[in-house]
């Protein structure tokens, strides 16, 4: 898949809910950032030249990946752009500066996406489905060591990798899960939780980043720290303190199914009711339905829906997903009509294929 | 039927909604209020003997009424004169104290039930669907001559019927109907329309008399005076407003969807999704859907619902007769769970009888 057909197409990598935990730990992503030795970071190279020759470097630091590809942001629409952001693959800030010099590097399933001369000149990202800290690690490090094998890296024995900001400089690696935590955040227990992550040095996020916190029960829990200590202490430590939650979050949802039945019930089916009969929805309500409903499913008081239809849909609802579905350019209003059918149909055809299945 | 039979079935005769603009208006009622000459009025029959003479002159008066019959309200159970109530057959009052010589006088249809022993020996009352306030009182009327050949009526040259309350002094009539005005609520018009109402000397109450005013948007309107005015001004003045009151609403219902299609169309459809989905609900939140539900159907928002299974649910779901079609006493929070699968069965029923027939 090129990386335009990676844009419009609904599934990357992450979405197929294939791996350990799925159901509550969406994704696993590695993010390690990567400078050029000798070379000005990003926010200081002011000359063209410099930039060019940045570009070209890295360009030709490919040149042994063919599963890499290479494209300038400045190539790309500012849908496209948007549509990589909502499917998770870039940061807000590399969706909206545009340059000619800024670019991404995608391998074909979108499993590995690697932003350049943004913050960093290199931020290599992996992102898999479920809990896969490892995993992803490891596809995160072997296209490092490719990369390393045709570029000099900015690197100190003492200070490690070198990073335009300090607070990345060391392992330069940020490791991080994206949780869906809906029975504690109904229970009121995501306060004491999340401090204990934050004493334990992790930071908590939105689906979306900071200020988003409460949207559709999804929290990005990452690590804070990436000097003194080595790559596999910060996953060891992301990756038991994710099972200790994804077990908090199990037992709450039992005791939720015990103690709350007809209310969690309720509280379910009317979600559904909403999502699959609305006619005009925001972003917001119908991340915040879809949340519902993949609960339900999660504990079998909806009839089965893939979760992977459940996590395109989260990136399908989004603006530029909505307005490249519809083929054109959407006001708000528009939007959330669109997205009310966009959702209701993909719904009701699981809900009929069903059907057609035990007839 | 007899009165007993009358109670179980789901239908009365106003809930046909048969009758001219049955879709705004859902009732038209007359009652007319009688006393015994010589006799004290309810309030007053202190004495045993006393009570006894005036139940049996009124049993004795029905001998030529092989249509009506009587029976002595302490002869029901708690729940059957709760449904009574809720058909809206009989008052909160008479529902509540009981008394061997407290009763009703129902015919087959239960278009005609009279109250004996509420706060006027007699209290003749009709019931029909739509705007027929004629019809309705031409029936009110037949009844009340035909027990007045065997009963000589409290009556006054000067002051006309003499009644329990001076308010009902005269012709001893209340005239009024049942409105249901979605529209005109929605658009914060109702004040404004109410207000006009009063000033023409007619009085606005809710679904289940005063302070009900806004449950699940319906309305009765009725006349306050009874003394000075002919039958026929009180009748005629009532059904001018109403008409007029009807037309606001169509006009306001055709606003609202040329003007806020969309809005509409969602607040309607949200509404059925929640109905049919929602597993826990109040009394009041379904009175609320229904309504919207109903203005769906008019409006072919929704596919065909009949009107008469809606007015049927409206009673369906009250405490009584939720109980009864569970065959037990239950609680409030049993009583919410099983309103909800009364409504979502009738509801889904009726979508999957549509779906055979279109097959």
């Amino acid at each position: 898949m090129t990386l335009k057909e990676l844009i419009k197409n609904p599934v990357v990598s992450w979405m197929a809910a294939d791996g350990p935990e799925a159901d509550i730990v969406i994704t696993s992503r590695i993010r390690l950032a990567r400078n050029l030795a000798g070379m000005p970071f990003p926010h200081l190279m002011s000359e063209q030249k410099v930039a060019e020759k940045i570009w070209e470097t890295i360009s030709k630091g490919l040149k042994n990946s063919p599963d890499l590809k290479l494209v300038s942001m400045s190539k790309l629409t500012d849908m496209e752009r948007q549509m990589l952001l909502e499917k998770h693959l870039i940061s807000p800030e590399h969706a909206e500066v545009v340059s000619p010099y800024r670019g991404i590097i995608t391998n074909k399933t979108g499993s590995v996406a690697i932003m350049v001369n943004e913050e960093d000149h290199l931020r290599i990202q992996c992102l898999l489905s479920g809990l896969q800290l490892n995993q992803a690690y490891r596809y995160a490090d072997d296209t490092d060591d490719l990369l390393e094998k045709e570029l000099e890296y900015a690197f100190d024995d003492q200070w490690g990798y070198l990073t335009s900001c300090p607070t990345n400089v060391g392992t330069g690696m940020r490791a991080s899960v994206m949780l869906h935590l809906p029975a504690l955040t109904m229970t009121n227990q995501k306060g004491a939780v999340f401090n204990n992550i934050a004493q334990l040095g992790l930071t908590v996020r939105g689906l979306y980043g900071e200020g988003t916190e409460a949207l559709g029960n999804f929290y990005q829990v990452s690590n804070q720290i990436t000097l003194g200590q080595t790559e596999e202490d910060i996953i060891n430590n992301l990756w038991t303190v994710t099972l200790h939650v994804v077990e908090q979050e199990r037992n709450t949802r039992e005791r939720l199914q015990s103690e709350m039945k007809y209310q969690l019930e309720d509280k379910v089916w009317r979600s559904y009711g909403l999502i699959t009969h609305a006619r005009v929805m925001t972003s917001n309500e119908a991340l915040a339905l879809l949340s519902d409903v993949a609960l339900g499913v999660d504990l079998k008081i909806l009839p089965p829906i893939p979760r992977q239809i459940l996590n395109e849909l989260m990136v399908a609802i989004r603006p530029a997903h909505l307005q490249a579905t519809g083929g054109r350019k959407m006001e708000t209003a528009e939007r959330d009509i669109t997205r009310a059918q966009v959702i209701k149909n993909t719904l009701n055809k699981i809900r009929s294929d069903r059907r057609d299945k035990n007839d």
